[in-house]
């Protein structure tokens, strides 16, 4: 049973109407109720209570964590993104979605500002396999159509991620390095565009699959707290 | 002063009254002049005579090679294909253009099928900058724009690459990593895709720019054979 | 079921009594009883059987090659080596063993030269543990200790490793990136350093724990052929 | 001509004897005589005075930044740290020094932990060269023998480097990953880790040449604030 902890800031669901129409339960609910299965099982956190759920003791029990955030970044307060991105380098698993590349604990675990350039007309997009044999991308054919998304452009100031897996086509012309795999400390990490809050993104069966996917490949088989030991003996007098 | 030697097949611009109207003298004479300057000297070689001049001789002097094949990867002799696979594990520079990613040399030196898909339809391609610090993306700006171009889509076969700075945005759809970096041995490669035989790609000024800037960047300042010496002593006897 | 097929040259274990004493029966025999199981079954080939036995067929059914060669990687018949070559790109997994660093599918999976430096004087090595939370290290403390291996120096002319997994020290005062993860085309390819034919690592179980590790690491999810198709439409056409 | 800043805490050359005799002025000045030449001019901070010299005034006149720390990283105040990582992500190039590994720039631009194992047994260290075609490894043999060294051991919780060019052999037993390159934002970055403060590493002449190589290869050739602008309208529109 792999445990999920999904975290979605949930304002624009509550402030806005456009949103709320799409998302009435919010991103949170709606990426829950896609992605619970027989071996996934799945608790949710918001900005307003993420000082009280995203604990020491409820990370520690956390196999992977999904993020999704935009305009309450700030309010996530600084122990809690320092508690996520501790639990990534024991080695909980985590996805950043959309606009999370924007958050605290992604700008922290990646060490670049991870600005985009961003637009808003209701672009198609095409989110194009790189490699049709890695885990995530299975089930997935050469790529998935958007109808709607918000457009993201490079240059994508992020590390050159170990291993590219989408690039997004939008109709008006931008490109986008939109899956990309890190890792870092013990803990995998995956960067996922689709997802902006006004369009019915995660409702895209092709979408769900290839999070789902992610959160096998980012479930942990090793988690341990990383440590700067202070070895006393060179290892010949030792034995 | 950097050496540069040109390969292109020159088969097109010889049988097709279309690609001969474009590049009348070859794309190796088109790309001659508008690359040689005060300190870059550029010799030519076609598929017709690669035999004589590309030599063991002319490798060595050689600091930096471009490549451009299509239709006659397979005229190229083995050996020739092998001299340069070397001259790069020594370290010179070598520049592939286009349709060259199925050149012998560079199957060679990736290892891997380097296949994509493709697609003649007079497309427009954006070429979009990840990395404006790049040496070799100096001077241009957010993309390249190229009225027609040959398509070619992900997913491109070859391996990660050590850097990632041009992705091309085609108007039908497609998306292709367009400008790829790798070390190979001693010697740096990068891979630049846009250049089809029926366009005037390589009169655009962008286009010449992020060649010239790449020769400069693949010039080798270590040059040296790769040996797999014996050791006949530790370290310590050795002393 | 993973389906593993051995290939060891078996040249040393015939023609030498030192390396006869420590594998009478021969690498691939030794390897086979130290990895077989429940859920891996596992053929063997050698130099004398290999173009019989590695037959398109025979690849077609492998889930994971494993392979050591050192004085008849010449011996090895090209086609032999690229149906290996293709197998992997196709999506087989591959672990190269030792002195395999030199073989033919090696080298032209990783187009460089593939050179070290070399030395024979029973030094111990300590093959280090870059990453613990890796698959192929699970398992494995600090340090796997060898009390004699071969000694193999930097520079190792490989590409940069997608993945370095261990470093291995020697007495004598080398180093040597001993263990690395690459992906070329569909398939996982893992090098690791440790099993010179007079030394009996390969009863060292912590060696056998890391090649079976690999083992389920490179097991395939994904097998296919790399095409490079012609698409005849953009996809607005298409639809 | 390169303008460099080094940041040496200089903590330990006024408390402690020993390391007084090795560096009466400090490892700055050492760093500074040594490495000062035509085209390198270097200014020196210390923590005492870092919040003072360390401005945005002088961040912005600084090329390159060595950084030298160990018992006081958490004496630099964040607004320092901050200031420091925000001028590499604009494109100012810097050398990280030895235990500068757990200073607050190099953790903020890795994201990890940053930890690694430790001894101080006066060990003899070799550190080897894995590539002796970059520019950061010319004019160095094999390897640079430093005849005691702090020991650094693996695992060294960094994201996997760029490139790696150095490994560290201890007589004791250890490895470590003694130079990496990595790129954030538009910085380049140089991990080194040779230089106890107790031992005459920085008189020795190949340290010092890693370091004005690592200078050079620092140094900028673009520096532009990293943005995250809102584009209004397609391409095709603004066209």
């Amino acid at each position: 049973m792999i445990k999920v902890l999904i975290f979605n800031e949930f304002v624009h669901e509550q402030t806005e109407e456009k949103v709320k129409a799409v998302y009435p339960e919010g991103i949170h609910i709606a990426l829950k109720k896609a992605l619970e299965c027989d071996d996934i099982v799945i608790k949710t956190a918001t900005v307003e209570n993420c000082a009280e759920v995203i604990t020491d003791e409820e990370i520690a029990q956390t196999d992977v964590c999904i993020w999704w955030g935009h305009m309450a970044h700030h309010k996530v307060p600084d122990e809690v993104a320092d508690r996520v991105v501790k639990a990534v380098h024991e080695g909980m698993g985590i996805i950043f979605l959309h606009s999370s590349h924007f958050s605290k604990p992604f700008k922290k675990l990646m060490g670049t500002p991870c600005a985009l350039t961003w637009r808003e007309n209701d672009d198609r997009e095409l989110v194009w396999v790189c490699d049709p044999s890695h885990p995530i991308t299975q089930g997935i054919g050469r790529f998935i159509k958007l109808d709607m998304e918000e457009t993201y452009g490079e240059p994508f100031s992020i590390p050159e991620p170990d291993k590219l897996l989408f690039i997004g086509h939008y109709e008006g012309g931008e490109v986008f390095r939109a899956g990309c795999c890190f890792k870092r400390g013990n803990g995998n990490i995956f960067y996922f565009q689709p997802g902006h809050e006004s369009y019915p993104t995660y409702y895209n069966k092709d979408v769900i699959r290839v999070i789902k996917n992610a959160i096998y490949w980012a479930n942990p088989i090793y988690r341990n707290p990383i440590t700067c030991p202070h070895v006393k003996k060179p290892l010949e007098d030792e034995e």
